[in-house]
């Protein structure tokens, strides 16, 4: 698989530093969410809030999350953000998101996440449903 | 009218703190729309996921949030937090919350919020209704 | 005056959102604050991290923010943000930011901020100073 | 080792859920970082202000952070969170936390941290150096 990778920038704000002057580490799973959502808008050509409605799905619910946080990004860095599918499963993925400051790797991130429908049996349950050929098709390729 | 008054207690933490070492502004209207709910708790007896459906609203949306920021809250500050309506209209009411740190009023906040309901023939659109009496009561004995 | 406004653009997202859909308000706090620096930045040419260095001050800390939430925002609106100094005193001033999504005014936020440098005497205090002339003259022409 | 567990209460809020109506991710790493603060606290009794100066560190920054989501927590629900160190070495150790709602394991996370000291020759860079004994015993009595 030759993944289709997203590439984005991101300024890092002042509200989003702590009192050690670098990014508090909630945000940056806060920029792993917009920047898979942003990926699947790139490759798809859906946007994030049509997903739902597009594939008739809940959505695609983190189950796993990680980062390694190899150096410190601070107030004003322009952060280079490349996202992409690094697995598939029949109904659950690998996303990987490598943030670069003046191009050396900052953050490493992952998530696991899973293609949701709704229980049809207990609407209040989520269950993980095949994902559809097309997406895996258009992530997967370059 | 001599209001309800909820107290409660909140200790600053590392992650609410910006660079300079105070809580960031943003997280004080985190503060004040928890703060809010606490005191709906505390004068109605019912917690802020049953309030909706007790009351068959669809919440008590904000319409103006304000904040004067008389003294920096910093890490570790254990901030006194004393809630109250100050003005109920037909079907929108004031709170103000006051923040202490020993002893000294550090942030004042207030909130305009509406008592709301789906509109009956666009489900798509809000409504203020009346403030129901008991709830009026209840917010303003002390 | 014809302040000098700087416009951009936010795309809202899903971690900025509450149960209720739409943006939650805390979010738009933060909005204002980034806007805040970007104006400056746009108007002097001097970066939010460069900004204490480059007039010798500590920063700009915020005393008063207010916002009136004409209509609420949700998730993937494309928000134009237009932002400008609309008051300058001795050492403090207005901001004003106008939230707009299609064309209709959605957000109105201001914040009243300071000229702060730090006290000569007892360095944990801060002053405020004169906002210097050329720094009125660049966010004051359009 | 029988590690010393901090246990504690929260209780979810509106404005740390998502439109699905349950805590967006982020916020779950907000909740592990205090809940680490919070666990030395208990441990070692320094305030999370005052662990830097009484430890003559910089602090104990996080180099990895990962969460497993078991179970979705919504508005309301009351967490319990039970934190420990599960492991030290000589200068970083791993810090455990598990929430529970009702009983039930919702949340795994764990952090990666060091305890950090500023750079002898470069004041710009961090260094790690060995955990005091005191501290490791104090964390890994029951």
């Amino acid at each position: 698989m030759a993944p289709f990778i997203n590439h984005r920038q991101w300024t890092v704000e002042w509200g989003q530093c702590d009192p050690a002057g670098i990014v508090f580490n909630s945000r940056f799973f806060e920029v792993f969410d917009v920047s898979t959502w942003l990926l699947f808008e790139a490759a798809l050509g859906v946007k994030a809030h049509e997903l739902a409605k597009t594939f008739n799905i809940v959505g695609i619910p983190l189950v796993d999350a990680r980062a390694n946080f190899l150096k410190p990004a601070k107030l004003g860095d322009v952060v280079e953000i490349a996202s992409q599918v690094t697995e598939f499963r029949r109904s659950s993925f690998e996303v990987e998101h490598r943030l670069s400051v003046n191009g050396e790797l900052t953050v490493e991130g992952s998530e696991t996440r899973v293609w949701a429908t709704r229980d049809k049996i207990d609407p209040e349950k989520f269950g993980a449903v095949a994902i559809p050929a097309d997406v895996v098709a258009r992530l997967s390729r370059a």
